[in-house]
């Protein structure tokens, strides 16, 4: 069967394709009656040299993004992967002629039926007078012995409407232009490889590969390559793609060697993930500077697709510095990247990372006696984390993936490995943030970064002081810090219901004269009450498949340094992290 | 099994991405250690506020290319869809503090992880006194009734991105940017729909579609839509898009309506063809300007992808004139367009085609007697081919495609209705070309545009004169058109081949005095010799799988008009489009 497609009717695809990008692109008019974009401001080219190309469609953007000041004039568009009519050439030429051009080059892809097509709009228009100059251009480097019919129009054409686009934005005449473009195109070459096939509208796909095969070499309209090769990494595949293209023993190789200059492309045919091109292009950067070539300038994007062929193409062209300004001027092209004019090869990539910023002297420091004492509280905790790994996974395999324990062993294992490396800070606020680093990288998820989170927020507040309204204040910092980064709120049947329910308690401090035990006390006494769920209908209690209960480490409320009174006691919460990670809104991990 | 992928290990995807953007955009450099991206002239945004944005791999260009002069100061990538390391985000909001930018603004797309990475790398930054703020964008219209998790961060962010930029660019400070940003955010919906799964490096396809089924309102990594919908055309597909996204019952809709100002994205998610996507766009056009909604500006391209996903996203932004100011201000990120400063909406999108030239009075025509001599000539030609369509269908079922007989019939019977309409043109110039058009536009393929491009050539040096030199000089005309266009030299065993021979002897033509009887019955000879292969090994006689012979309108010979005897003679002709038209060079059709 066909392959499936946005599209309205298989016959209408080149024309509401081409549509929509004049639609879209105010620089571009449509020629009406025929398949051709022209520049809007063409009766603002009197005196200049026009630039007209084009071929099938099926290798958008080129060329209709190619339209624009200081690249083509305008580009004439056939069926997909066919040639344009004769008379919709002739048409754009008479168009460009008529707006008061002084003649005009049809740059032209090496394909039997775009050589006559344009050949014959260029004989006829000249026999009507107007003076008209056509470059072939064959940039392929695939084949290795000379092909009767010359090498392949290739993503290089591109290139080439760069340069005669900004030659003739410089008010460069024809006979010069088409001299200059003539020598640029023969200095490069454009391979490619590909994944997989594409399919015509309407049609099944051009070939079929076996799943561990690559075509390499291979045309913009599913031709077949030079060879098929076994699938290998990126950087066998780019590695083996440049010796092919630069091999003196090819025909239809680029004299590229070690000091030579070039500009590269790295072209996704169609359907190649932009994560593959980068990984591509950096392959290609990688191995061309190991062969010491310098390269200028690198394009990386789509340029020339053949539908959604899920493959690259590489292109080099040699480059000397009057060419690389022409590749350089401005363009308003819709397709063509913003490139720094700056070269590739030499710069500096990276810069350092900052240091870390030095540890500020905490005035809030309790000494020895609190951090043993620490010690003795956390020890405690981890154990108790520890001897509930299994019964949390138990719970959790109701609710979620069942790794809740399994996360908050890890989180115990990483503080009791960290204890033993020596006394925790004395500082109520450096405890929490050390605590906040550790749990971030080693409980990992979103249990470690939504602790790392609380831990980080309370900190601050215990900076300056730590009595008991700056605890209070602490525990609210954390609360908000939890209730904004995870969007969850009091009531949501999330971690968040008991600590809520104990820092409402906690407010009770910000008192003078408030009593520390009791209050306390009290906090543990509603968190607890705050991990049944509510009475809602059809919400089950307690272990149900929405809730996973835990003897959690709200390390935090242990470690009041006025507190530290090696209880047992300690919170329960809820937690329904799955809830807060529904899977529309979690990243894949 | 897991997918092809263009990769060098699946662990290192990440890094070899970004590492190949950074490589060959030379606005960018890596922090050293951290899957960072920033703009190498960092040192450059002093008193500034810095943009930072990012999350998960995948995407790209999201979010690296997308940091420039104007739009983001640095990103930080997570692995492929999973959100960065909070210890990275925090080294990057250091390295642009140390920089001596006043501020950070971290842009974050609405997923849990990301929220909370950035929330805590914000949290660990603020402790440290750098001053930073964060918006979390939520563009999704998918889901109709409000989830807890809120709306999902998808293709509008870039657009956050542009804003934000073009504010900092212009030193606004870093709580009005945020504030601005924040009402921004509100006033976009993006929307999406796929063909296909994509697939993470190493693993499988998120999920299977049926060949009839379309997923609308998916995510960007590929997590279930709002439902699956029946294949059908890019108009329906779009219609129902924007009906479910500004559909007013729908929660998270954005409230377009007749007479809004927007601006349009339409976004490739990665693997759709650049056709397809301009078919979309042209969809989306067509039904906004249908709503009565002002398109003020347009973009069409990849800007957020999730990998190599066969679908598009629409996004729609309500904008004023200010807001416009903002898109539209200068950036130097490689993955922003370039976007025409003009409105969609309501400008001319076409020009009429230029009319037909005047045909000139030609002082050549030879009046009524050679005109009916023509017709003869023309009636005997095409009975002719007439006669022989199965013969050179046979011939050429050896040698190409078996419709060379077919090709020439249809020529032939185009003529003769051509003939019916009224007495053809009695100046040999005119009757080429109007030969040369009916065979262009009814023979078609390439041996319609061979004879076009012959008789096309042939006919100029008839204009002025139509004495035998002049004839002479006609042949030589269409040959050399016919070489130079269709890439063939004598000898290759092509059409060319006996037209070449002719053209020889016709040389003498040119001399005082020729013999017009004499050399033409020299011609006819020497072009039947034509036909033979050349002795060479392995070639076997005339009828052989290399050639197909047939007797061929030259019309152009029968219609010299000193010749117009009724003579029964006609030239024989070598036939080989195959071998012109090989497969590697020629468009499919």
């Amino acid at each position: 069967m066909t392959s499936k497609k946005l599209v309205n009717t298989v016959a209408g695809c080149a024309d509401d394709a081409l549509a929509g990008l004049v639609a879209c692109n105010p620089n571009l008019h449509l020629l009406q009656g025929h398949r051709v974009a022209l520049r809007s401001d063409l009766d603002s080219l009197k005196g200049r040299v026009a630039l007209l190309s084009g071929g099938g469609s099926g290798h958008e953007p080129a060329h209709a993004g190619f339209v624009g000041k200081g690249m083509l004039t305008g580009v004439i568009a056939g069926a997909v992967f066919t040639s344009p009519a004769v008379g919709s050439i002739l048409a754009a030429i008479r168009a460009v002629a008529q707006a008061g051009t002084v003649g005009t080059l049809l740059i032209v892809k090496n394909y039997t039926g775009d050589r006559l097509n344009f050949g014959l709009a260029r004989e006829q228009a000249r026999a009507e007078g107007i003076p008209v100059e056509m470059v072939v251009i064959g940039d392929d480097s695939a084949f290795t012995v000379l092909k009767k019919a010359g090498r392949r129009g290739l993503c290089g054409t591109v290139l080439i409407h760069k340069v005669a686009g900004a030659l003739a934005e410089a008010g460069v005449g024809l006979e010069e232009i088409t001299n200059r473009v003539s020598v640029v195109a023969k200095a490069m070459g454009t391979l490619g490889v590909s994944l997989s096939s594409c399919s015509v509208p309407g049609s099944r796909p051009t070939f079929e590969l076996s799943p561990d095969e690559v075509e390499l070499g291979l045309g913009i309209h599913g031709e077949a390559g030079v060879r098929r090769i076994k699938m290998a990494s990126a950087d066998e595949i780019v590695t083996l793609m440049l010796d092919h293209m630069t091999n003196s023993s090819n025909v239809s190789h680029v004299p590229v060697q070690s000091g030579s200059s070039v500009v590269l492309m790295v072209n996704n045919l169609g359907g190649l993930s932009f994560l593959e091109l980068g990984i591509m292009a950096d392959a290609a950067v990688r191995s061309l500077e190991g062969r010491g070539v310098k390269i200028a300038r690198a394009l990386v994007g789509t340029f020339m697709s053949a539908l959604e062929m899920p493959g690259i193409s590489l292109t080099l062209l040699l480059v000397d510095e009057p060419l690389l300004k022409l590749i350089d001027a401005e363009t308003t092209a819709s397709a063509w990247p913003n490139v720094a004019k700056v070269s590739v090869t030499g710069r500096k990539r990276s810069r350092a990372a900052p240091a870390e910023p030095l540890e500020v002297p905490d005035s809030t420091a309790t000494g020895g006696l609190a951090s043993r004492q620490t010690v003795l509280v956390l020890e405690r905790v981890c154990a108790t984390l520890l001897g509930l790994e299994e019964h949390l996974n138990a719970l959790d395999r109701a609710a979620g993936d069942g790794d809740c324990g399994t996360t908050h062993s890890r989180a115990a294992r990483a503080i009791q490995g960290w204890l033993k490396e020596g006394p925790p800070p004395a500082s109520p606020a450096q405890l929490l943030s050390k605590l906040s680093l550790l749990l971030l990288e080693k409980m990992g998820g979103s249990s470690g970064a939504l602790y790392g989170l609380f831990l980080t927020a309370a900190a601050q507040p215990l900076k300056a002081k730590t009595d008991l309204p700056a605890w209070s204040a602490a525990m609210d910092a954390g609360l908000e810090a939890m209730q904004k980064y995870g969007k969850a709120a009091p009531g949501d049947r999330t971690m968040l219901d008991s600590l809520w329910a104990a820092g409402q308690e906690l407010q009770a401090w910000k008192s003078p004269g408030a009593n520390l035990f009791h209050v306390l006390t009290k906090a543990v006494q509603v968190s607890e009450a705050g991990t049944q769920p509510p009475r809602k209908t059809g919400l089950e209690p307690l272990g149900s498949h929405l809730y996973v209960t835990l003897n959690k480490l709200i390390s935090f409320l242990y470690l009041f340094p006025p507190l530290n009174r090696d209880r047992s006691t300690y919170l329960r919460g809820t937690v329904r992290l799955r809830e807060m990670c529904s899977p529309s809104t979690v990243s894949r991990t």
